[in-house]
């Protein structure tokens, strides 16, 4: 067995898929977000699916098409940025879920592609299990952080910050090379005032080209090692959570 | 010149094509809906796509990615179907409306793929309007209505009804022909109430596949015809909806 | 029998009838609406309520009380309409319903005059059913095309749109000749853009007098057919939404 | 000069008469309530409805048609008795108030009829002032509590609980004669526990018939003098009230 | 036993006393609001939390903490008084007896110390009684208005009008006294348009020092009868709806 | 100087900090959870209240009365928990913050005591600086953590948990020793699934009691100096903030 693409497949396939398999279904959720001159704004997209169809191959999944748009605030002053308000996110999975859950699907598994769609896929996440409507995990990439630190050779430009630099331009020539603009490469160190990743602010004033660290250090082999450490900290996560799913 | 296609491209380049171009985005919104057998859930998806893809080319015009899912509650007993409420779907457009607004976009064009979501964008483009956020419209396919009615060769199951038959499966063959199974072509022409289309009703009872008509008369070339009437029908009516915005 | 007019009755009547009878409640929801020089601002509400009545009649139904305030933003730039938003159209309907069910009657039948709560009133009447509130259905005058393209003698204004013209001003000649003003007829034949009826327009910038069409033509012979026919289409429909209503 | 009446009246005229004359827009707000065996549901539309025309011709303002229903929870155990939430009431004012606002109107005046709409009309008031949208001023018959102490001649069944006894019948007798059934006249005087009137409570449980008094009191007499009292107390808070808008 | 009181006391002993006691939960809710220069913006909160005491001590029940903030938009052009909007105060009301009912308890007392939260709470306590969330009343003061009949000896300035005057001055110099100014007692009777009370009305236009009345007349003795009273009429009204709750 | 404590001080005096102070208002925002056996369910609030009032006072800040009420939905399954919906948290910080704007304050310091209420008053603050509310942050205990990792003598039950425990109590031994058990102290060590703190999770299926580690090894010494910890660090984020306000 293998993972079932939703957007390819007919519903009787589906249907068939749900009943008889784990019943697990995954969803890509991304952004539509400046990443600097380099990279696409279809990145946290690209980098999300790439995670999921991996999970959904190991697991026999479900593979649901991505939410290409998120709630990118925070990258709202680069324009080409399409933001969606943090209630439209919720709104979106929880809606997701819903229509799922009566299509027979045992749980579904959403792999969040970007920062500013945490809050509000948790939200969604919350309400999805304390209503019973459907149980439900979002996965902020699991395994990633750990992965980051052994691979990646230039500094980054604030703990925590990997944004358009060495490490998501690693990701994309592992998953889209062709998008990649290797030419336009430039390193960016904003100075960050100390109440920075304190409270809600917005990117843009602090560099003008939205990258934040130094794309040339990037590789498609360490964009590769970060992906499968993500995988496998998702496929660990995910194991506890589908032992803990009702039974059939 | 040609399309900009927002996904694969950097904030740069679409910052400069919003700024120095006609400042058109264009935006497929589509749904994840059963199509009977032969089709993939994806189909609405792919045939806006086609078409916003097709218009976009000729206006010189952004093309985001699609939203992939719609309202689609009157599919929702087929499972598989993943459907949005309505007031969610309003609440992305709009969303999508104010965040291109931001970037310096002239208007936002909807090509609109599924039947379902006709009201809600509707509800979404007025309020775009009318509370002067951005000049936007929503297309239903302008143009494709004459175009069936000169192509298909077997009868509709009911007026105004074109699903997963002739239409839709010449529709994917031209677009998508490795998604559409033909060895599953099963006509099925249900019996409807006389009160059928005077209010909202659910599919599943009419027919348990899905298919409301004819599948087996689809070819390519029919498909191939209706998309280029539905695309000059879009044309003609952009023409004045563009000639109508107010000038930079 | 007869219809039972809620507004002139007794609950302890109203109650008997509803348990007693059909338990089919009839609700004109109408607006207050430019109508051009000649016609009143109740239009909607007159002409839904004269339909309503007469199905009301031969069903022996009970007739509500109208609503006055419709969705009317179409014609807001014209002084004297006032128009409530979609939501609130919505949120009156699905009220109503509500009480109805908690009262005993089987079944809502809006008789919808208005042409801008068609969409709200379609969300309110499918939320009633989606959640098994009530059984509703909204007719947005069924059989009335058809007559009108028998009786007219001078052109509409654009397809489907008969507004303060021969059609409108019939009918009110029909229902209330007190309230029209015949010696204010004029003809206006605007000059419409070929994205007219493509995406949401206000009015008032094609039609300084609000009228769309000729209302010179105007009979009250007319108007009578047009409502009989269109009282008999909407019995037909509703022979087979009250065949398919729940038993007692 | 004296009032004009919206609903039978084109748009013409009243937009001329809300440029030209005070500007000043009345609005009964009515419910459909039980009002025991005896008067008809619609007995609070009717008697905002009387009120308000003679406040309207006294002023020389513009009258709209009545709002037919309202928050009547507590009636709603009565079947037949339609009730809106509250949340509805307040959007119905809110959305007039803004529509005519648009429409050149300098004030709206509401006339309630139906103790369950003070809140939620106090909050659309309250929201049309603050926000500056309209001076809005809602009237809960100022004046009519003195009358009735003056001409009521049979005990109340409670404080300030004037439901379907001598004081309502008394002015149906006066507005709407034809809709009174006086053979049915049966006084209810109920025993209410000591919390009443401090806590939101359903009537149903205290009085099987929906009567709180003694409807064999009741003149035609007693009901004029009822509302004229409240037609001139109404008079002497808007006088104030006018006098208070901005000049034109 | 006495009253516990939530905010001091480990769940564990909160868990027992709803499990074996009566079950009542009280809930103090003020106002940050202006009471004149010689009172303190909690002034509210200090007395609806002195009578939800007393009651708690009488009944056995558990206190809980005080929410602070309330609607008190009509002092909201005084600054330093904080406001909530009237949604936010029925929210807060609402969730707070969704989550009691989850606790155990068998009832939520709301002791109501604003003017300006009478209607948001009742439409609280509407929708916990009506949605059989939890039994709820929101108590304002019953009582106090006769014991202020007996103690008074300064005019008020408006009927039912007692702010930052003789009467809320006394009740805090019995409740928290090393928080009143007497060195700054300064009568103020405004005159007032007759149609105040009948409309929302903000207040800071009619008194510069917000103080409506005469505090040179308060006495901490004053203040000890209106509460006592207060507190035995708030029993007297709770002694029925105790009796009319569900047994366990 | 020192702070101002807006509950008892009267808003002459608030107005004229406000107006001639540094204008900013700290918000202690606590909840009413469970926090064991040996702890106050007001323990939360408590502690954001000793850190808004060290705050305070170094800074002549308005210190505003605490909200006693959170979004504790992950202790809610401990009775005595009073939990509010996320955005009921979100509305009350939004709605102080728009008052305060008015009040002429130039920002809010909100003081966040319990961990679910990051993510609603994230939100809040977001929308408050979004919308050119009033500048405002939301602090999260910074510095708190390496006090932590300093002074703690007893492991944590989970990195980043510390609920009733060495830490939490001996913040209370700090704060408010009358409300400490020390005779009830019991260690308890969950064990937890992989994919715990990846998803909303409930706590009480972990821990019987509510504790999360060993609350034996707490000291009053410990605590105060990981308050003054917290302190330091919250004026070295706001140094940062207050300098980037804007200028009077």
């Amino acid at each position: 067995m293998s993972r079932l693409d939703a957007y390819a497949t007919p519903w009787t396939d589906v249907a068939r898929h749900l009943a008889e398999g784990e019943g697990l279904a995954l969803l890509p959720f991304g952004a539509l977000e400046q990443h600097g001159p380099q990279l696409p704004l279809g990145t946290d997209t690209a980098t999300a699916t790439a995670v999921a169809e991996r999970i959904a191959d190991r697991l026999d999944a479900l593979l649901l098409p991505p939410v290409h748009y998120g709630d990118t605030w925070n990258n709202a002053g680069y324009p080409g940025t399409v933001s969606l308000s943090p209630e439209t996110v919720t709104a979106i999975a929880v809606d997701i879920g819903r229509s799922l859950a009566a299509s027979g699907a045992r749980a579904l598994v959403v792999v969040n592609g970007d920062w500013g769609n945490r809050q509000p896929l948790y939200t969604a996440v919350r309400r999805l299990n304390a209503e019973r409507i459907l149980p439900a995990i979002a996965l902020d990439y699991p395994g990633m952080d750990d992965a980051i630190a052994q691979v990646r050779t230039s500094p980054g430009a604030a703990p925590g910050l990997n944004h358009a630099e060495e490490v998501e331009t690693s990701i994309m020539l592992a998953v889209e090379p062709q998008h990649v603009h290797p030419e336009r490469y430039a390193a960016e160190y904003p100075v960050f005032p100390s109440d920075f990743g304190t409270r809600p602010m917005q990117l843009h004033p602090f560099s003008p080209s939205g990258v934040f660290g130094d794309p040339s250090h990037a590789t498609a082999e360490k964009g590769e090692r970060i992906l499968a450490a993500t995988v496998e900290g998702s496929l660990a996560v995910l194991a506890d959570f589908i032992s803990g799913l009702p039974a059939r």
